[in-house]
């Protein structure tokens, strides 16, 4: 049970951010004149992707975690780096600063005291770079934070920025779920559940943060626009409870890197202000590229991350398995014992019925929620027979 | 300099083994009947090559370390499993304790606890295993160590007997070296400064451990019991001193693994007694297969031994790099204000010139150590013009 889980410290304070404080990289309004006339000085690296000192670079390939100046250790499983091809690295030469520039040429952040790794030269490097044959990472001064001007610009928050937003909301615990699928009645099950444990536990007003990965995706997935539209109609419908959910995007990319990635979306929730962290089945995992199979073990995911350095004091809370209830004629946690009462519907059986504008049994998924599936599908150009063949596992 | 080295501890006594007290694997002489009576009842996994339980395997994949029941944290880099086919496997069963076996069906050790990992289900797994789908690890209980009848096992030291040799030494410092090639005049003098410099900073017993590698290696190095030869020679040469250098066996198979393995390859070392380790320029690494270059940057292995979790305790003595001198005719630290009188022998070159029965300058290697390397290209099949071409880079 999660009173009986062993890590489990309550406090009533936020969680402390990785390494004791919030590191703000956004510089002050004052300042910003200063850096924009700095930025125009410096050699310019265009923005395509996002950006490590070696030392730290080594630690996160080999340890999955960083020792900071003072022997604390803090979680760092994915170096965050960027790729640049030997033009670019040319082109920067000796200098000590960068500008990093967006599609428009509008200068974004300056990047100083940073190196660059020849990415050939490492194989141990998860990062497959193809031409991109340097990494360059460091100190980042951000000027201006990436807008994408998609209309959802206002569900990305800064770390800073949504603890505030859960201070606004006097929240005294926050468990975060992490998603790239459609909210079914089961997700919305478990976390309800979290939510009436940690009541049970003494906390007052546990909040969740519904956590949608907004990063790419595999191209068999459902795009960010779509799912986000989806997680306001659940709201919408009741079937997350508005007053005690806050939805934000987590802005990071899906590398699919099933156990090491797992990680870095519980470190990166610890700075958002979560102290609960839910985890399912294969986090972060994939199907395999050729054989019929999941690419990681379904279960190294929880394990490691109920091991890894510098996550001790996030509660990590391992998913119950939720599936259709035939007798009950809904969605619910999975009971052994009557095995043949069970329907599990998977991502890939979710998709297909959508797209064949069929329906789930009913209590599956909220009927608004459900309709903004089936338009997603309805908008893509049609099959030739008017069907969409069962994807690939995912 | 050695002395201004951060993580330097001088102590008299010997350095505390990982984790706090050595493991003795094997059993003691009056349980020996018991165990081989309990051994004749058991499944029998015969032993082609050597085994952990699924949180510790998780641990060293990801985070090159293990954290104890006391939360202290050793190094461990590389998993110590055995890898076993289907058969095997259906062999095996649900029993819960193993005899493993050697060629000639003789047990040597009783494996208990263990669990069977399926390693094609992570593909994080450093191991490529082939049609080997699972590994097997857990308690060893041994009952009689592994002897290679090769005249060279009273060179194969357990870490409890190593400890006891170097107590019998009364070593206040022990510095070990691990090598895989013939010693030459370069590597010499690099132990022989290290030693003079333990003595400059107070220890009056330095000990120097000389551990060559006795697992496979590739192709082209030379192969064990001939270097051992070539080792003995360089003792009774004088190049190295035989009152205060000891030779013993390190009988770890070679991974060329690179950082990952370099950590193996000093923490070990740790239970062999040693408080110093003598890193060099690319360790365990290897050439690319098919590229022109270093399978890892060069620099990696002693950058991330430095950062190590677990090898705190461990002075990691970076490696000076030494050249022949041709303005004094030996070889010396090269000195970067005078490039153009030093001359770099790889070991490529070495092994070519030997292979060819060529001398290589005078001062490089002692004669009767040379005349080791000569003889054992001699005892190869000669190639048809009588000349070996170079070897391809290690």
């Amino acid at each position: 049970t999660v009173a009986a889980h062993q890590r489990l410290h309550i406090s009533s304070g936020p969680i402390e951010p990785d390494g004791g404080k919030l590191v703000e990289l956004v510089v002050d309004q004052s300042k910003k004149g200063e850096k924009l006339l700095e930025a125009a000085a410096l050699r310019r690296v265009k923005l395509t992707k996002i950006d490590l000192q070696e030392s730290e670079f080594l630690q996160i390939l080999h340890f999955n975690s960083l020792r900071l100046g003072d022997g604390l250790v803090v979680n760092m499983s994915v170096p965050i780096v960027l790729a640049i091809d030997d033009s670019q690295k040319n082109r920067i030469g000796q200098s000590r600063k960068v500008v990093l520039v967006d599609s428009g040429d509008h200068p974004v952040a300056i990047l100083s005291e940073f190196s660059a790794l020849n990415s050939q030269l490492e194989s141990e490097t998860k990062l497959n770079n193809g031409l991109w044959n340097w990494l360059i990472g460091g100190d980042l001064e951000v000027i201006e934070p990436v807008k994408y001007h998609d209309g959802l610009d206002r569900f990305r928050l800064s770390p800073a920025e949504l603890r505030k937003e859960l201070e606004r909301r006097n929240a005294d615990a926050v468990f975060t779920f992490q998603l790239r699928n459609p909210v079914h009645n089961g997700h919305a099950l478990l976390m309800t559940d979290t939510r009436r444990r940690l009541l049970e536990m003494g906390y007052k007003n546990p909040i969740l943060l519904l956590h949608p990965l907004g990063g790419y995706t595999k191209a068999d997935d459902v795009p960010l626009d779509w799912r986000m539209r989806q997680h306001e109609k659940v709201l919408e419908d009741g079937v997350l409870d508005p007053e005690t959910t806050i939805v934000f995007i987590f802005p990071s990319p899906m590398h699919y890197a099933g156990p090491t990635e797992v990680q870095w979306h519980a470190k990166a929730r610890i700075n958002a202000g979560a102290n609960f962290y839910i985890v399912g089945r294969d986090p972060t995992g994939m199907g395999h590229p050729i054989e019929k199979r999941d690419l990681y073990d379904a279960d190294h995911g929880k394990k490691v991350l109920s091991m890894a350095p510098g996550l001790e004091r996030l509660n990590i809370l391992p998913f119950k398995v939720a599936a259709y209830d035939k007798t009950q004629g809904k969605m619910a946690f999975f009971d052994p014992s009557r095995p043949q009462d069970f329907l599990f519907i998977s991502g890939t059986k979710m998709r297909t019925l959508a797209k064949n504008k069929e329906n789930p049994p009913e209590g599956f998924m909220c009927p608004g929620g459900w309709k903004v599936l089936v338009d997603y599908y309805d908008s893509l150009a049609p099959t030739e027979n008017g069907k969409v063949p069962l994807a690939v596992p995912a």
